[in-house]
């Protein structure tokens, strides 16, 4: 045998130890009348000469079940910039290790009979206890799923259909949309478009609320609108469309840094400069918004806060479950994103600003 | 009690359900003689009532081991584009479910002792199985503390002191490099700078190299280097270096996307066009990449193919444990690059170019 072990050895490394299989050594720690006794002796003889610690996990299991907490991996898109996922997991993964618990990933199909699909498989293969959504949306199929199965679970993403049970986090993407749009009307701005998604996102609607509501109460057209799918090329596309306009926009508020970076896209292809020429902000403050000249104006999501949130309210459920009913304990925690200004949304001199 | 319980019902649920300690739930089915005859009667009748599983996990447990093969979450950083950890997640975690695992996510500090505690914990706390290393390097603590533990790991990384005993999937950075670097000269320029990182970066220098050959095949001058720390800041001050010199660069080959994304930065301060007026590449196609106006040109290492490879060679490693010593199935994957050409390196016209 190579190695020394030390602290954690298999039960495999024990049956090759004793020249059994690792049923054979199963057996003889939890149904010895099952395994002859020489080789039962052999078998605890390894055992103790390795250090095995047979209930390691069992233990684990009774004293706090095993305290993993599964969350879906979104697959990354190129074309996407709002890779806000990245960090999400992990926030999430290191407030869950500070409360004792660990984050086990999900892997599904796109919609939501795959994810099911997944949790209950996972439900079955594993030891997992309770379960983070994201990317909520009206008559959630996820949240009827792992409520029928008696699961602890929160939601990153509020109920949009003003479910009380749910226990969520989200962020205010009207407040964020509506201070996005105060700071280019305070920058003399009056032909100010917005870019977003159509009306099946809930997410697209709250965002373009906050942009409707400042522009009206600033008594300025709201006639410049597109409600598109959320990639570079349709941002692109929509801010030629803004330009060529017969009273073209001076100003892009964007659902999205990639809707953002999309107008970008179409600046550099009229040789327009942002923020001397166009005011543009997006949404998710990405890596990419920083990392782009002249970088990109957006609303940055208290990322670590909705972490934090979250396993807290996984946490209280939890340990709810033994006092009382299951969901007695609704959470709803709505945070505020923070504007960040860059020179996207600056009139210039041309020179740089971060 | 609330939800009609359905599939996964818990131990915290029984023992609401018959009004005991989830303890107590667990002595009655694992040790009868510590619980009165009459609570235990209670305690199964809710365990029959609810359809509570006592034995799932344990099962899997004894079947297979839990089937949890651990990854250290990295923190995403704001000044940087390489967000490859995303989507390295994503294509190991569905790598992994393929072939019957999940993926658990570790937590650590910086640093190797951060990260040994780390495992330690995971392997106190959790059953987990086995570990995916990533960015290895010399004389790597990590390496030496999963092999004390006899734990089953191969890593995302070589191993950088001729370890021919570490299994590893690694991406050919010194091919990346002298691809780009061939092609910028083809492009007809002369004067090739190189910004890449300090001789303690095992990674930088074999990039670096790729650089140097092509370049000296070429009979092309090498003094235009720099070694500088992994950030925009960094990059846009080494570009803007190299092209004060008395003969200045006209193209710059980066290490890395946000290096590159540095030059870019430089290059919008002086007033200069990335492609047009200075050639410049990066490594990673991060999502960045593609964003930026104009986009990127840059190396995509095969990420997917990394993920499949590395839980193929750990679940090699662990069925191995059962016939023979372990780590007797060392496996080296060395993958190619591709170079992802976008109009950062072209000359122009100024016009769009993807």
């Amino acid at each position: 045998m190579g190695p020394q072990p030390h602290g954690h050895v298999t039960l495999a490394q024990v049956a090759t130890r004793a020249g059994v299989s690792a049923q054979s050594v199963s057996n003889a720690l939890n149904n010895p009348e099952r395994v002859a006794a020489a080789t039962r002796e052999r078998i605890l003889a390894a055992v103790a000469e390795l250090g095995y610690e047979p209930n390691l996990s069992a233990r684990a299991l009774r004293n706090r079940s095993s305290s993993l907490i599964a969350v879906k991996m979104r697959p990354a898109r190129p074309d996407k910039a709002s890779l806000l996922m990245d960090d999400f997991l992990y926030v999430l993964n290191a407030a869950a290790v500070d409360a004792g618990y660990h984050l086990i990933l999900c892997h599904a199909e796109d919609g939501s009979a795959g994810e099911i699909k997944a949790y209950r498989d996972l439900l079955k293969k594993t030891s997992v206890d309770a379960f983070i959504l994201a990317e909520t949306h009206r008559n959630d199929d996820r949240v009827a799923a792992l409520r029928s199965w008696g699961v602890p679970f929160a939601s990153f993403g509020r109920s949009w259909d003003g479910d009380d049970g749910l226990a969520w986090v989200d962020v205010d993407g009207r407040a964020g949309t509506r201070a996005a749009t105060e700071h280019v009307a305070a920058q003399g701005h009056r032909r100010i478009g917005h870019i977003g998604w159509g009306a099946e996102s809930e997410l697209g609607q709250d965002r373009r609320d906050g942009w409707l509501e400042a522009c009206r109460e600033r008594e300025l057209e709201t006639d410049l609108q597109a409600a598109v799918v959320d990639s570079l090329d349709a941002g692109r596309q929509a801010a030629h469309r803004m330009l060529d306009a017969s009273r073209p926009a001076t100003a892009l508020v964007c659902a999205s840094d990639t809707l953002a970076l999309g107008v970008m896209r179409a600046l550099h292809e009229r040789g327009l400069r942002p923020g001397a020429d166009v005011a543009i902000t997006g949404y998710d403050d990405s890596p990419t918004a920083a990392l782009v000249s002249p970088g990109l104006t957006t609303l940055r999501q208290p990322i670590d806060e909705v972490g934090r949130q979250l396993i807290q309210i996984v946490d209280n459920l939890m340990a709810g479950d033994l006092r009382q009913p299951a969901y007695a304990l609704p959470q709803h925690v709505l945070l505020e994103p923070e504007l960040i200004v860059r020179a996207s949304s600056l009139p210039g001199p041309r020179t740089p600003v971060r």
